[in-house]
């Protein structure tokens, strides 16, 4: 049995899940070095796989002999080099999105990935692999809806980040509507707009929720409602109206409580509860398709670079007072 | 007993429903004549009440002697003049939404009622008294999600009328919501802006669905979704989305059926048996208000007029291509 | 326009709800006297009625001209005698479940009833009313779920009345599925069998909660569970599981929350909310049927020797540790 | 890297399935070999595995060099002669239930393995690893419910396999429950009735559904309805009532379709989906223990044993007509 080694880096939060992942839910993968700038957190997370090393140079874990492919969970702004590294030096990667903080960037890692045949670099739009979402789209493609014409996402989550800003919003959550829905609808987004109500007390310095509408090729339109400091729980959901009916994400509780004259579910609170299955099938399928020397099902560069015009398209809105907005994809 | 003695205007579905759930369901209400210009269609409506009389002259029905309070379902076109005629008789009348089909009839029609010194027209937005909103407007006044932020309201029929239009669709569904959203939040529609997709190719000639962005005075952004030709069924949504939570109206039906690898609850054909409760309701506290001669709990005809400017409103949007309007309600 | 006057004989809970029901939503209904042996009780609800008298003496109610039907709802002990007194002064009556506390007593009304030509004394088994129930025993009977083989009755509230035992648990609460079982199968209950699980430290002094098995004459077997100390809300649940499918009663929440990482529908504290529209749609039934003099649609005082006669059955198997029971129905 | 090497002994539906989730989803296994007493199936199930062999004697596969593990998937008559072979091998095997077809092979295995010192052979009850179930324990421990005093199991399925008989509804079908419920609440079966209503028209030749009444030390009654021809899909259900809430599994379907008047989710075929993350999660957790050389949290041939005896005694039952019936576990 010949797994693949995988170098991973960053070992925040992120890069420590996907660890635990490839480690103990990964068939055929091996996590072989872990490597942070904060060696002793890298340290900490290769101590929990036996036979991991730790470092503290990403691009030393990237040409490391024991490193087959790589897995990047590091900062945003680091994306763009790390893949252009990995791509150098031959060795497939799985980039955390988005793929770069702007679209410069973007565009170089598609450029370098071009140049180096293609298919090297995949994105983690995890949601691609969420079973709910996976078999969304099949009952969309099925015709179970007929012609899709509206699409509702909202993202909800407990409290945003610190240092959050109107623009991370849209660049860090909303980004994964931006890739999900012309993925759903296999149709890409041609134009947006941007609108928000009065924010909430909650929010400290941008503006939360936030309203984008979305008209893609097929002339469907998608509201995306992005809420971080929503409180009450993380909350996935997204609904596609089509010509003969509508097709929703379930709410995916397991268990139901009755108590205290309430019959209730529970919303977890962040991400992770809600997307494990999809790392976990994101990364088997990654880690599949490099064995195998077959192609990537995972997001591309060029998907990646395409949700980041899409954002910079609402950001613009967004300062423009909500006008609409063409999204122009750059010839790469 | 001393009920109150009612004449119907219009015997059409609206009306007859009327005629029904007055006499058999509405304490104190007394059905005594019933008006059409159809008089074959009254008379079929008023046999179904003993000792009720059919006449094909509305204003002889306004103007009878054993007429108490007048109910008004005839064409929207007549409401202004009946209600006009009822003021100046003297006599309650619950007139059907919309108040008029123009604002300047709406206008003459405040004015009327208020030289005959307020509060003798009320509006029919029946939703005020569906049980599911009343409990949903009850939770946000209480504070129970927070200020609200956002706003989501829905409203799919299975198919549109024949003759609809892109305006129809406004005036004569989405208006609904122009009355409740403010109702809900005890904030008025300050602007407003009109979008759809391309159109389901069940409707012919007009563009369904239509997508409506309402700003309220309170800062909450709310969308609202009228899709006539749905197809799937008669469904009614509306979420308040608030600084500390959400609250929703649930699915309506009763029974839910495991049948041949599904698990179903029913959607009805039409509006009538989604809100059967919320015209009985309403009837029922108008008919106790004129015969306790206190203030109606309805909608009054100013709510209407707002309605229908709003509407307007929506429609300006719509023809200047989706640009957000301002909602000028005129000094009355 | 002639009302149905109506006396109603109890002012508690009971009395005074339906009091409210009458006067307020029951169309053709005039409540004229209220009679409770606490005058004083009497006095306060006859007072939100104009025009009704308070006595103290529920004979005398029977027996006031200004009374054409009766309602019963004092205590229990009393329905027999207070049905006979209105049999005998030839006036409908509405006898509140059960029908007597001891089987002589049942039939002895019976057979009043029978000598005064039948038809006289319904019984309110308000659960055939409620809509929810209506519409699952019209998709039982529509054949929907093919044949029912299993039923699942759960009935659960908050806490149980104070002196609650064993055998009030099955004559006051279980005995409303002893009617609504046969009723929605259109099948008597042929035997039963008494289980439970240890008691809750909740009840002090009684089995609760309580499982009882009943099989119906067409072959089915239905599980009745109830708990009144269940704690977390009045809860009423029903399952028909049939040949080629199962149906089932939804939760009857009007709006959802989500809140503090949670989603919930709420639970009422008590039985009243639950069935409101039923008691309204019972008593709106009957007054039509004894303004009519048609039959009345509610349950006979047959049905409620029938239901008492199962709950015989089941204390017998409980004081017998068990064993099954057949339900033998007195020739009449 | 060094994994775990499999040799999976049946390669019919439930061996075939393993051996795909162990080769594609399991880290740290390998299948080497697949054994059947049909070379041709086990050739093709193997020829799914790089480098896995056929073989068509399970001894030979048991004693093959490359095999470090086993996992029994063959008939259920001989489960108990291979964990045997396994045993004396001195390789650890995981074997599908039931342990063995009668209640005397099941205590051989248990002595061989005890002989053999214990914790070798684990019993494929997979439930215990459904991440909804999973959770349901968790919620019950914590005392989310209060202590349990109800239990209600529902176990159906689309149509039963041929040649199904009244046993083999309680020995193959609700002997799942009688392993989860005890493992739910903590506590083992202590009595035990069976009970059914008249057969469905879709089972030829047993009694199918049937209802099952269990008794545990801690004093809950459990019902358990297994309902093989439920037609309409594969459905379990479980609810756990106690005496400050109730606590139930959810429906686990992914999407909700609006279409032709209804809402509906899917339910699927057979229990495959249902249980696919359990079987992968319980394939792990061996794995994970195996290579670890710590205790196995699989159930226990013990654990088979003692469902095997619930399941003799609800068949006693059965026989005698419904009584009541211990469970005595034999000394082993």
């Amino acid at each position: 049995m010949s797994g693949l080694r995988i170098g991973v880096v960053g070992a925040g939060n992120m890069g420590a899940d996907h660890v635990t992942t490839l480690h103990r839910h990964v068939s055929g993968a091996e996590v072989t070095v872990v490597a942070d700038i904060d060696k002793e957190r890298a340290a900490v997370v290769a101590g929990t796989v036996p036979g991991a090393r730790a470092v503290d140079d990403p691009y030393a874990a990237i040409a490391d002999a024991d490193v087959d492919a790589v897995v990047i969970a590091s900062h945003d702004s680091t994306h763009a080099d790390l893949c252009v590294a990995a791509l150098r030096a031959g060795k497939p990667a799985l980039c955390e999105k988005p793929l770069a903080p702007t679209l410069d960037e973007c565009v170089r890692v598609v450029q370098e990935e071009r140049r180096a045949g293609g298919g090297m670099v995949s994105l983690g739009f995890m949601r691609r692999f969420d079973p709910a979402y996976v078999e969304l789209k099949s009952a969309v493609s099925a015709g179970s809806c007929g012609a899709p014409l509206l699409v509702r996402c909202v993202s909800r989550g407990v409290s945003s980040a610190p240092g959050c800003t109107d623009e991370l919003s849209i660049t860090g959550s909303a980004i994964h509507e931006f890739d999900t829905v012309p993925w759903l609808l296999d149709s890409p987004v041609m134009e947006v707009s941007w609108h928000a109500p009065r924010p909430t007390a909650a929010a400290t310095g941008f503006r939360d929720p936030q309203l984008m509408l979305l008209r893609t090729a097929d002339g469907a339109l998608t509201t995306v409602e992005v809420f971080l400091n929503a409180g009450y729980g993380y909350d996935i959901r997204c609904e596609v109206v089509g010509e003969h009916g509508a097709l929703a994400l379930t709410d995916p509780a397991r268990i139901v409580a009755d108590s205290a004259r309430a019959r209730s579910t529970g919303y977890p609170a962040d991400w992770r509860p809600r997307f494990a299955d999809a790392y976990r099938l994101e990364l088997q399928a990654w880690t599949d398709a490099v064995l195998a020397g077959t192609p990537s099902p995972l997001a591309t560069t060029h998907d990646g670079l395409v949700a980041s015009v899409v954002a910079e398209a609402v950001i613009t809105s967004m300062r423009d007072g909500g006008t609409t907005v063409p999204v122009q994809v750059p010839e790469v």
